[in-house]
């Protein structure tokens, strides 16, 4: 009898990143290749991707990339594993417009295969059949799959909530998953995302009474900061505008080209004359206007924070501005968040945040979607995806504790780089692999390996020394004074012979020598090393990079 | 007429590193020298604390340090501010007994003029009448100060909230502070921590019914995680340990010294035969014992990290464990609590966490403190300290808007590094100085200066490579091939002939060089640099520290 294996490569224990792998003997899919924002970004790493070089094994059988949605933690990383296996891509309307774009930056548009599903569409790849579920979700035109192998239907929440009233678009479609549940399914693979917050994730529409009365009471300009991605918010807010008279002005690279491409597909409707342009809205009076930007998360490159510290296109905010955060604080972000929002006082706004006012719901599910989405599917485990491990945890504990009929052994922890095996009895993890996460260098767009970025931290932690010794080549001896050039060393005092010291230090290492201990320029390299280091870590308590390099004469 | 001039060294528009000046015509007084723990960590920096240096120009008025309280962001830069001024230091018998040891790490212990104070006493340094008032805080023997000047009564409430009933020692003394509030007070600097919370802060009793229950369910180990200085909590601990037949047994450095301090003093009160050492602990059943253990913040140093990811001092965390983890998230260490919360459920441990169970109550004012703050002191000008700007404003918000009396002009918002000058008449900033934070090694206990932590910046960000050029010393011309090493340095393919074209580059621009250029050996090195930096640049999109080295032969 056989068994389907789950093998994610990214999202799990994490935040972002999101990729796994589903096989079902010499056949497997992808579902979603999502970057993610590392720690590493002062080491010159712009974001994460999953280390693809873990499907390397499984060249032969790939066949398939399905996306569920368009958020950068699910369709971030396409370029680079497409760059790695030409695999056709499976995806809703929406989502592949944003991919295509990314797609041509790395001139890559001609050369992958695009399938445009919409839902209810099922896909018959291989071995598998995959059925599109119309899910709801802060953005649109998102799926949760059922995946119908041999072995049984796995359920794929992507990223969901169950929203009863969505602004654009349907509910969440409940009706198909419970009928899919109805036949059997194997296992639910299910964002953990808000897995520790009680009860329902609000509608979408719960912003619309809190925005109504900002633009009601607002009198100046208005600023209105959200994901980019956040289609329904972008729709409230141009509705909203519109009924109180003021033009909305879209700023941000990213925010312009979701608009223009959720426009273009009917998924935004943006109330006739509403929408214009910069040198329009800059010569509207302050409570004709509203500009809705990026920024959000307090990133410095963004929209908001240049209007915030100078100016940006022109705009700076000012004294009787009002600015709404729209958004969550992404965990890390609170530092950039809280000083962003210290640049807007300082520069006399009113500002609305989320944690005074209801001017933000998520897009996940909480607990109480939770047990909707595994009560309908009513699968025979349960093996929670998209978090960080303390979440995935938690949604096992709430199922366990709340939902009932499933216990310990029903409901599983993965983790990236496991291969998880399941049939009817049983789910079991058979094999763990450990995956380095894989460091992308954005301007370049290419890999940062990973020992490359573990110099850079050494490199960091203290500073660089740059030796040179002149060897003479027949006697083996020293042909001249050793040079030594300090970056980034901390407690160098010019003035203290400190410098002439090392000198010397070197140049008594080598006299100490014998010329066969020099002859061998690995041995007698190292050597040098650990003498220059042992110096200064007791002159000056650190540990610098040494890099010696030997001149022979 | 004169005036008293407020000069915040550190602690306004950050979190932690307070250090206040308070002048009056050329005497100078400093209050709190607090350190902060800063995000250039990866650049080998451990704590940060305030520019001592930027108190050069009052050297010859500088007078006296006063402590408001023993926590490290208000007595951890005492060490380094004593070097370099020798003051007398005033505080209360706790918190002296926790900068001692700090004192006689540096050697500093004999140096130094401890003045013991307790709450009521009133020193006259000066000009200045200083009063210490009994302040309530999450620690022990805090004061808020009244610093009587001629021009006026200056209040600086240290770090507190108005607790009607702690565990240990009396309530916020409001009495004294009301008495000085009808002699009338100039200005009121105001702990803004809290600021954005409503209501009151509640007591320190408040945990107790939580922590009855989690003593009262619970049946195997008992981890109690808490700030090694939250007393009124230990205090809890112990009582409710004994009340419910467990032992205690404290790990981490620095819990354990506080607690010896705060028994040997009386403050904390240890019921007899309740704590027990490490081979004692281990003897005990599970349901005997209750470790309190530092490292609720996800420190990777502390006890609670190693008990959950490997051991420490033999003890690790295993499945029956409870682990209560009884402190708020200081912002920034999001990220390591939650991954240390994994690493705890991968244990098997059962976790309760305050936002969960009310087992953490801040020992900071909230809105409605900070308002009985202010009615009682009934200051002519507010001035809001201890926090981020966004903290600042919206305490100037709460109190303009809910407190009433009291006007834009009559609450100022300063910055580190200003100079705020006060007289019945006016609050008004006539300085504005720029402060660098200075860094610190704490290995070496020496500065790290702000150039290196730069210089290590740009080594992180695209790593390092040594550049060595041989010259003939007397024709100027190229005298062996160029020899260059990377560290650090990404998308070098050791196949492709990378290196072999660097040294190439390297040597065609010193042919090109005409002998003058060469002659002049810093306009040399600095076109070398250039040449190579563009190659890089141009192949690998990266951006490294280059290091030249010219050897004359």
């Amino acid at each position: 009898m056989s068994k389907v294996e789950i093998i994610p490569l990214g999202g799990i224990g994490e935040f972002g990143m999101n990729c796994m792998g589903i096989r079902y003997r010499d056949e497997m899919i992808i579902i979603d290749a999502g970057m993610g924002f590392p720690e590493e970004t002062p080491f010159g790493v712009d974001i994460s991707i999953p280390n693809f070089d873990f499907l390397e094994e499984y060249r032969d059988d790939l066949t398939a990339i399905i996306l569920t949605h368009g958020h950068e933690d699910h369709i971030g990383a396409l370029t680079y594993i497409l760059k790695k296996f030409n695999l056709p891509v499976y995806s809703s309307r929406f989502t592949l417009a944003l991919t295509e774009k990314r797609l041509s930056e790395h001139n890559m548009l001609d050369d992958v295969l695009m399938h445009r599903v919409k839902a209810n569409d099922i896909v018959e790849i291989g071995s598998f059949r995959v059925e599109f579920i119309h899910a709801s979700h802060s953005l649109v035109d998102c799926f949760s799959l059922a995946i119908h192998t041999p072995v049984g239907t796995i359920i794929h929440t992507g990223d969901y909530k169950i929203d009863d009233t969505p602004v654009i678009g349907k509910p969440y479609d409940l009706e198909t998953l419970g009928r899919i549940g109805d036949d059997g399914v194997l296992a639910l693979l299910c964002d953990s995302t808000n897995s520790t917050v009680p009860g329902r994730t609000p509608s979408e529409m719960a912003v619309i009474p809190a925005f109504e009365e900002i633009f009601e009471e607002t009198e100046g300009r208005l600023f209105v900061a959200t994901f980019s991605s956040s289609m329904h918010r972008l729709q409230i807010v141009f509705d909203i505008a519109h009924q109180f008279g003021r033009k909305v002005c879209v700023i941000g690279r990213s925010m312009q080209k979701n608009v223009e491409i959720a426009a273009e597909q009917g998924l935004l409707k943006i109330p006739h004359g509403t929408m214009v342009d910069l040198s329009s809205a800059r010569a509207l009076s302050d409570d004709e206007i509203c500009f809705l930007v990026t920024g959000s998360q307090g990133e410095q490159r963004a929209a908001l924070w240049n209007m915030a510290t100078t100016t940006f296109k022109g705009i700076e905010v000012e004294k009787g501005d009002t600015v709404v955060l729209s958004a969550r604080i992404i965990p890390g972000n609170e530092k950039n968040i809280s000083r962003l929002i210290g640049h807007l006082y300082k520069r006399g706004a009113n500002i609305i945040e989320e944690r005074r006012r209801l001017v933000h719901v998520s897009g996940h599910a909480s607990q109480e979607d939770i047990r909707i989405m595994v009560e309908t599917s009513k699968p025979r485990f349960v093996v929670p995806i998209h978090g960080e491990y303390r979440m995935l945890f938690r949604q096992k504990e709430f199922i366990k504790n709340h939902v009932g009929k499933y216990g310990d052994d029903d409901i599983i922890l993965i983790e990236n780089g496991n291969v998880l095996e399941i049939d009817e009895f049983a789910a079991k993890v058979v094999e763990k692999h450990e995956l380095h996460k894989t460091f992308i260098d954005e301007e370049s767009m290419e890999e940062i390996e990973y020992d490359i970025v573990r110099e850079r931290k050494k490199l960091a932690y203290g500073g660089a020394v740059s030796l040179v010794v002149l060897v003479d080549k027949k006697t083996h001896t020293l042909a001249g004074d050793p040079q030594i050039t300090f970056q980034g060393v901390a407690g160098i005092d010019p003035l203290n012979g400190f410098m002439a010291e090392a000198r010397a230090t070197v140049s008594k290492a080598i006299a100490d020598m014998r010329p066969e201990q020099i002859a061998n320029r690995s041995v007698f390299k190292e050597n040098l090393r650990i003498h220059l280091k042992r110096f200064v870590q007791a002159k000056l308590s650190s540990k610098p990079v040494i890099v010696t390099t030997v001149v022979e004469l």
